[in-house]
C-alpha cells in the first residue's frame, strides 16, 4: 500500500476535548472520526488492527472449541421480557419501536439471543459442553461517553456463551477461557495484562473476572495487594477494617453543632476524631424515589457497587426535600425514621463512642456506641478499599490502588438466563436440568486503543507487529531522485513478493521531517528509510519504531536484515505467551 | 471439526411458512434461526459460508483499490437530515431517540456516513480517486420480510463508496467495480448471476445495474431480450409500444355503460378491443393524499416505479372518496377534474378511437381520440413491459420476462451527496468541485441464500466448494467397529494434516440413512464414506454431493484421490473466473 492513496487524514495539533492520549494519538493518526455522542468511524489504519486482533481472537476461541455464530444487533423485546432485563436494565438499553409499533431492542449484550439460539439443541445432557461465540457491533447508550475509543456507546465485541451440565464443568471451562484470554492479550502484545476479581453487575451469576490493563488513564480503580496475588476492581473488592474501639464507652448525648452540615466540619467543632465518627451518605432507589442511607466511618466513602447489590435495587444520590423523613446535614442511625432503609457499614464495628447526626435540625450525638444502643445492629461491607487497608486474602495492610482500563471480562452466570427462559435438558437420569452459563467479552475498539494507551510515546502508537496496521513502513525520501526512488521501488516490491505488509511512502515534495511524524502516527514498528545521502555509502538505514533497533545496512543486506527483524519482532511477542 | 459437536439442529420436515427452498433447506440445515420478523441469527454452518464469502469480497475489493473501513450502525440523524434522506426515506428507516432525546437513525446503507468521514481527507483532487468498503450489519424496516435471509430487516452488507473527479473518471471505475462483481460471482460458484439495468430509487443517480441470480423463487422480474444482450429490471425496463392506429377515428360518443366497472366489463358490454381501451389506475400522493391517475392501454399494467419518478414522489393506492373529485369505475382522461394530476402511458398513443370513462356515473365514451380531443397530451413511459414485447435496444418484439433474485447493485450517484453534504475539492486550477461518486453493495446473507437457491436438490444445499462450510464430509458408517473407526481416524487426521476442511462424522448409535440426511443437508462438496463392508474389500466410497464422481477407492489412495478432486473442484470454479 502506498500512504500516499491512504484514506484517512494525519494531523498535528492535539484536539482539545481529548481526556487521554490514545484518544488524541488516533484521532491525529487518522485511525478513527468522530460521527456523533460515543459513536466513531473507522479509518482503514484501525480497521487493519481492528481485523487483526479479531483473527487473534478467533484463532484462540476456535483453539478452546468455540464456534463462531452471529446474533442479530436488533432483538425483538419479548426475548428480553423472557430473561426479566427488559425491565431491569437502565437506560443504557435502547427500547425503540419498529414501523408496526412491534418492540424492539438493541443489543448490548447477548445472553438472550445465545439461549435463544440453542435452546432446542442443548436438550440431551450428550450436546454438553459448548461454546458459542460472535464478533458483532453493539450498542449501549452510555450516559457519559468518553476517553475515544474506551468508552464508546457503539462498539465491536467478540462475545462468548458456554453452556454446562455442572458447576464443576463451567469452572474447568472457565480455566480454559482464562487461559485463551491471557494467550490474546499475549499474542496482541500486551501481556501485562492482569485479571481481577470483579462485581457481576447487571450480567447476574456470582464469580467473575475482569483484565485489566494498569494505566493512569484507566476509568477503573483496581485494589492490588503488594504483599499477594490478591487483585479486585475496586466495586468488588472487600473492604476489611479494624477498629480499636477507640476513647472508650461514654454516655449518649444529643450536642448542639450549629451550621456543621458535613463530618469534618462536625468532628472540628467537637474537636474529635473523623475516624470514630459516623458518615451518613444517602440514596434513593430509582423504583420509587424511596430513601436508602448508607452509614461509614467519617473517612471512608460509600462504595455503590457494593450498596446496590446489598440492596438489590437501582440507586442514585439522593434529593432530600422539605418533606422528607431525613434532616439533611444531621442524618444518624439512632432513632432515625422508620420510613427509611438504611445500613452500616464494617468500618463502624468496634468503635465505642461515635459522633453520628441526630435526625435533629442542628445537633449531633456524641458517645453513640451502635451495639449498646442499636441492639439489632448488622454490619455489611458497603465502603471502599483505601490505600494501605487489609488484604482480604493475606490480612496485611499492604493494599495499593492503581487505575486499570477493563480489556475484557469473564463471568459465571450459573442458571440465570437459562431458567428465566426455560432452557432445559435431560440428564442422564431422564431428569430436566438447567444448564450452567459462562460468559466472555472483549471489545474490540477498546483493547486497541488501550494498546495504543500501554503502548506510545509523545509522537505516537507504538503497535506491537501482531497487531500493527502493516509490518514495514518505507520511506523514498526524494522520490525526485531516481536512484533513490529505484532503491526505495525495488525494496517495496521484495517485501510484496516476500508476503510482508508494507506501507511505502514515495510522496513526492514532503520534507522528511513530515514523513517521519507520518510514520510516528501511524506507529509501524519496522522503519527503513532510503535516502540520497545514505545511498552515497550504499546503505539504508532500519530502525524500529520503539527506538531499540537503529541501524545503517548494506543495500544488498536490508532485505535480509529487515527479515530477521520481523522474525525476531514477532518471536518476541510469541515468547511471553504461554503454551 | 466433530459433527457431534456442531451446534444447530438438523430436521426432516419441511417448515410450513417457506414459500422459497433455501429458506426451507437452511433452516431443516441448521443454518439459522428465526428471533423476530426478518431477523435471524447465523449457526455455526452458516457463520463459515458468509465468513467465506466474506473473504472473497475482501480480496476482490482489495483488488480493485478499495480500503476497508467500519462505520456506525447508530448514525445521528443529523448526518442524515444534511442529505435531505431523514426527511425522504419512508418507515425503512428506523427513527429513534437516545436517553438524552437526541434524534437517532439506524444504517440502512452508508453513503451519508461515508461523505462525513472522507471530506476533511477528499479536499484535493490529488487524493482521488479512491474508494472505501465496509462490509457492517444493516437494519431496513421492511413492510413484508420474506423468503428466509433474501429479505429480511437486519443483514450484513458490504457497501463501497468510490469519489472522483470526473464523471468519466467514475465509469472507467465502476467498469472495473462491474469486473469485479462478476469475479466474486463466479468465485463464489455462480457464474450465471447477470447484470441487469435497473431502478436507482431512493440512493439517487442516474445509471445503475443489479447482479441477478435468476430463479422462479426471485421476488424481481427481469425483462430480457431473446435476440440481443438487453437486460434491466422490470422496474427500469422501458416499454415500447406499437399501435396501429385501431378502427379509424370516429365522433365522441357518451355511452351509457352501467355496472361497467373494470375496463374488461366496459370492453365485453361494448364489444369492443381491450387494446383500443384507455385503463385507468388510481394513487395518491403519501404527502398529502392528492390524487395521481395513470392511463395504460387496457391490456398493461402501470409500472409503479416509473411513475413514482416520473411525478417525483411517493405513492400509495388511492382510496375514492363519496366527494372525492373522481368517479371510481368511470374515470377517463377527457373532461377530468382539475383536482387531479394524470399520466398518458405510451401504449395509448396513436389509437384512433378509445373506449375510456366519462367520469361520470355509469358513463363511458367512446370514439375518444387523445390528440385530437386533448390538444397538449404528452405520452409517458409508465407501464409494465409484456411477454413478447418491442426491445429498446433491437427493436425486435423478443421480450420474455423471468425472475430473478437480487444479489448486488452498482449505482452511479452523481454529486447527489457531495452537494447536499457539502463535500468539495480544490481541482487542479485551484476551483471548488464536488466529487462524483458511486455505490456498490453486496448483501452477504442474501448471497448466501441465493447460491443455496441456485444449487440444490430435494435433499440439501450442494454448495460450492469456494464457499462451503466444509471441504470434506467424513463419514465414519459404525463407531462401534474398532477397525472401521480407525481407518476413519486416520484419514480424519491425514485431512486436518495437509490443511484440509473436514466435518467428521464419528457418531455411535445413528443410522447411515440419518448420517446421509444430515451430509445432504450441510451439502459439504466432497463425501468420504467408511463403512465394515466396503473394508472387506480394502475400500471407502469417495462421492460429491451433486453425485457427478461416485467411485470405490482403495483405502491407501483415498487420501490422494480426495486431495486430487478437491483441487479439480477448485480448478473447475476458478475456470469460470475473468481474469
Amino acid at each position: 500500500m502506498k500512504l500516499k492513496h491512504l484514506v484517512g487524514l494525519r494531523f498535528k495539533e492535539r484536539p482539545a476535548d481529548c481526556v487521554i492520549e490514545s484518544h488524541a494519538l488516533m484521532l491525529r493518526g487518522g485511525y478513527m472520526k468522530y460521527v456523533g455522542n460515543g459513536i466513531f468511524s473507522e479509518f482503514p489504519v484501525l480497521k487493519r488492527i481492528t481485523a487483526k486482533i479479531e483473527r487473534i481472537i478467533r484463532e484462540e476461541m476456535n483453539r478452546i472449541d468455540g464456534q463462531e455464530v452471529l446474533f442479530p444487533v436488533v432483538m425483538p423485546a419479548e426475548l428480553w421480557e423472557e430473561s426479566g432485563r427488559y425491565e431491569s436494565v437502565g437506560s443504557e438499553l435502547v427500547r425503540l419501536k419498529d414501523r408496526s409499533g412491534s418492540k424492539l431492542v438493541l443489543g448490548m449484550t447477548h445472553e438472550e439471543a445465545a439461549v435463544q439460539l440453542v435452546r432446542e439443541y442443548g436438550q440431551s445432557y450428550q450436546q454438553y459442553p459448548f461454546m458459542i461465540y460472535q464478533i458483532q457491533r453493539k450498542f449501549r447508550d452510555e450516559a457519559r461517553p468518553r476517553a475515544g475509543m474506551i468508552r464508546v456507546r457503539e462498539f465491536t465485541m467478540k462475545d462468548a456463551y458456554s453452556f454446562h451440565t455442572s458447576q464443576e464443568d463451567l469452572e474447568k471451562y472457565y480455566e480454559k477461557c482464562y487461559q485463551a484470554y491471557n494467550r490474546i492479550f499475549q499474542r496482541a502484545g500486551i501481556p501485562e495484562v492482569v485479571t481481577v476479581q470483579s462485581d457481576s453487575g447487571m450480567m447476574g451469576g456470582s464469580v467473575s473476572h475482569e483484565y485489566m490493563l494498569l494505566a493512569e488513564a484507566g476509568e477503573d480503580s483496581i485494589v492490588i495487594c503488594k504483599e499477594c496475588d490478591y487483585r479486585a476492581n475496586m466495586e468488588a473488592a472487600e473492604n476489611l477494617v479494624e477498629n480499636d474501639g477507640g476513647e472508650g464507652k461514654k454516655e449518649l448525648t444529643c450536642i448542639s453543632t450549629p451550621d456543621c452540615k458535613t463530618i469534618e466540619e462536625v468532628c472540628d467543632f467537637l474537636k474529635s476524631d473523623v475516624k470514630t465518627s459516623c458518615k451518613a451518605v444517602v440514596y434513593q432507589k430509582n423504583i420509587d424515589d424511596s430513601y436508602v442511607v448508607a452509614f461509614v466511618r467519617g473517612d471512608y466513602e460509600v462504595n455503590e457497587t457494593k450498596l446496590r447489590n446489598l440492596v438489590g435495587a437501582e440507586l442514585h444520590p439522593a434529593e432530600i426535600t422539605e418533606d422528607s423523613p431525613l434532616v439533611a446535614g444531621y442524618i444518624g442511625p439512632y432513632q432515625i425514621s422508620d420510613q427509611v432503609a438504611f445500613y452500616c457499614d464494617r468500618s463502624l464495628k468496634g468503635i465505642e463512642s461515635l459522633v453520628a447526626g441526630a435526625n435533629k435540625e442542628g445537633y449531633h450525638y456524641d458517645g453513640l456506641n451502635l451495639e449498646r444502643d442499636l441492639p439489632e445492629i448488622t454490619y455489611y461491607d458497603i465502603a471502599k478499599v483505601k490505600e494501605g487497608g487489609i488484604c482480604p486474602c493475606c490480612k496485611k495492610p499492604s493494599i495499593t490502588i492503581r487505575r486499570g482500563i477493563e480489556v475484557g471480562n469473564i463471568f459465571q452466570l450459573g442458571t440465570k438466563y437459562t431458567k428465566s427462559m426455560k432452557m432445559q435438558y435431560t440428564d442422564e437420569k431422564g431428569t430436566a436440568q438447567y444448564p450452567v452459563m459462562g460468559c466472555y467479552g472483549i471489545g474490540i475498539g477498546r483493547l486497541a486503543a488501550s494498546i495504543c494507551e500501554a503502548k506510545h510515546d509523545d509522537y505516537g502508537p507504538i503497535w506491537p507487529i501482531s497487531i500493527a496496521p502493516w509490518e514495514i513502513h518505507l520511506c523514498c525520501l526524494r522520490s525526485d531522485d531516481p536512484q533513490t526512488k529505484e532503491v526505495s521501488d525495488a525494496l517495496y516490491q521484495k517485501f510484496l513478493d516476500a508476503g510482508m505488509e508494507v506501507l511505502y511512502d514515495d510522496r513526492e515534495g514532503v520534507r522528511p521531517g513530515a514523513m517521519f511524524s507520518d510514520a510516528d502516527l501511524i506507529g509501524i514498528p519496522i522503519r527503513v528509510v532510503v535516502s540520497p545521502r545514505n545511498l552515497k555509502e550504499n546503505m539504508v538505514e532500519i530502525t524500529t519504531r520503539d527506538k531499540s533497533v537503529k541501524e545503517m545496512i548494506q543495500i544488498d543486506q536490508s532485505f535480509d536484515f529487515v527479515k530477521g527483524l520481523r522474525e525476531r519482532l514477532f518471536a518476541e511477542i510469541e515468547e511471553k505467551v504461554e503454551s
